[in-house]
């Protein structure tokens, strides 16, 4: 089933989209702008379900890479996705009929809406990280077979960078971030060119929706003067991020974060409202682990959010603060990102982490809000 | 006039473009064991001269880049430059007539060979930077208007890299050395695809017979007993690097080195047999400038190079070591290298130096070794 997302849309969606951004993906505010201005020159855009596309279609990816930290300072000039989708379709000598997310949190949420807009494609209502992550390989596109290359980066000043490197989506990955790098420390990328079929086979359905339904609960709780975690839970439950639990509320206490290698890396440190448990969290880009007086109670692919007390509205890494007043949540991510072959690709081991992966359902603690 | 280039030719053309490569350019040794294992498995190779090669040719240069302290440790497979080159034929959907040297100093005098000698293709006897120089937009294709890119960067995994950045050439370099730090320090490429005609206009000619040349002149001198430097001088005065200046006779006394941003940059200092005289030098993969006692007696893009002192074997910036006995010649680059134009792209200035270019043969100081 097809359906028209219009500007009005936009503002839950990205608070939807920060939300599944765990902490990373990039502050969707600056995609928000883009979307808008996109549609006010060219209209709303189409979003197909994967049951509406072809087996035969021809889906090029698009989206931003680079350090939060930098995407918010440094803007796209705005025609960088469309180029790189172009050269891509050139190289690949074929016309794209959709573009999609390869990830559904954060500015990444918004980069193919702009691309939609600006050439009339439609979207595809799928992702392939069902949240965000750090690196390109660690998109479900490729544990599940589809090559990342070749794949295009392109610059703010025309420039653009297409770059093969067979079935080595970490090697790609690698090549990709040195140009995002001296492009300066971020880049619009079109990537993971695949077939319908391979898009149903492969991709997390139903991020977009879902992130459009996120941001309508936070809101409609807030206008209701409702618990935003208690309504959260709500829009989750008959999805396939099922879980909610709440790992922790209180204060930041500490943040450390520096942008190296092209991403922003850190760990921040919580105190609980009464000064006796503390939580630690460590990010690249997105939040990894969340580990509360020394015991892992949330751990990579599983969604860790830190979010406003009050608002329920989503805190990316780049912007927390000290003092910052918050509830900290892990969420369950659906089971096609919970396989061998996916923990493989961005499971704990792939950021370093000694811990082994345990479903935030075992061990997050309490099922309802306690602040 | 073509004319056929064999095995038994490659050690003084290693030798001469060792020197021609003013101190960088990769030592031309490991190029030659490729040459020469591509000529035994394939046969010999043929040499245009610029004026043999039709003005609706398509020359596609191909090289070697990364900092030469890795090129001496990090050998290619052997067909990474051929991928480049093909990569670049289906970007630019046009076959090659012939490949073409961008340097005709250190391993890059070689690389053109290894391509022709497994492609069939002939190889043009000409180049783009006249000698050696660091960075890719330093070339006098570019100066006079060539394109460098599309360029392809090619590394040892099969991977390759594709960079469009229209005519900027400096943006070019830059994501091309981001793409060869990312291969390992070294990669191999191609670049500066261009017809017959722009390269009788925009190379600088004959510089792999010049290598030759000089290889040869060195060998004979050395089998003779002659004195390497005024045989050197014998070669050179036809041709357009007509000038030669010896600056400085002694030890190597100290060498600073260090790989950094994909180059070898450092600087050496040389005392005088007799201890009262000091000659300092600095680079970037290439000699810079050269330095008497205070004065400049020779600044890029005139050559400077380090020879050993009894067998003028020309010594490499990776391989300068404490103690050595040296002379230190300046040799006059071609006209074609010193208008406003070329100066703008790789003149002192270009490399962050505060001297003006002043011509070697006006400011180097004996015609005559002084040993």
């Amino acid at each position: 089933m097809s359906w028209t997302l219009t500007p009005a849309d936009l503002p839950d969606l990205a608070r939807g989209a920060a939300l599944l951004g765990t902490g990373g993906g990039g502050d969707p505010y600056i995609g928000r702008l883009m979307v808008e201005a996109a549609m006010r020159e060219h209209g709303p855009v189409t979003v197909l379900d994967l049951d509406d596309i072809d087996d035969d279609a021809f889906v090029v990816p698009t989206a931003m890479m680079g350090a939060p930290t930098v995407m918010v300072e440094k803007i796209p000039r705005g025609d960088e996705a469309v180029l790189a989708l172009r050269a891509l379709e050139r190289e690949l000598g074929r016309t794209a009929d959709a573009t999609m997310p390869i990830e559904c949190g954060g500015i990444n949420s918004m980069i193919p809406l702009v691309v939609a807009a600006r050439t009339g494609l439609p979207v595809v209502d799928a992702d392939g990280m069902g949240r965000a992550f750090p690196e390109l390989q660690m998109e479900t596109f490729g544990v599940y077979g589809v090559p990342g290359s070749p794949m295009v980066v392109a610059g703010d000043h025309g420039e653009h960078v297409l770059i093969n490197t067979g079935p080595d989506n970490r090697r790609m990955e690698w090549l990709a971030r040195g140009a995002a790098i001296r492009m300066g420390g971020a880049a619009l990328i079109a990537e993971y060119a695949m077939s319908g079929a391979d898009a149903k086979r492969t991709a997390v359905p139903r991020t977009l929706s879902l992130g459009l339904a996120i941001g309508r609960g936070l809101r409609e709780a807030r206008e209701q003067l409702r618990d935003p975690v208690s309504a959260l839970a709500e829009v989750l439950a008959p999805t396939p991020y099922t879980h909610l639990r709440v790992l922790f509320a209180g204060k930041v206490a500490d943040v450390e974060r520096r942008t190296v290698d092209g991403f922003a890396r850190g760990k921040a440190r919580f105190v609980s409202f009464d000064g006796t448990s503390t939580l630690r969290t460590s990010f690249q880009n997105e939040n990894l682990v969340a580990e509360v007086d020394g015991v892992v109670r949330c751990i990579v692919p599983d969604l860790i959010c830190v979010l406003e007390a009050e608002s329920g509205e989503p805190i990316t890494t780049e912007t927390l603060r000290y003092g910052q007043r918050v509830v900290v949540i892990g969420i369950s991510t659906p089971d096609i990102m919970r396989t061998p072959e996916a923990l493989a690709v961005f499971g704990p081991a792939c950021f370093g982490l000694d811990e082994e992966f345990h479903p935030v359902e075992n061990t997050g603690e309490s099922r309802v809000p306690e602040r």
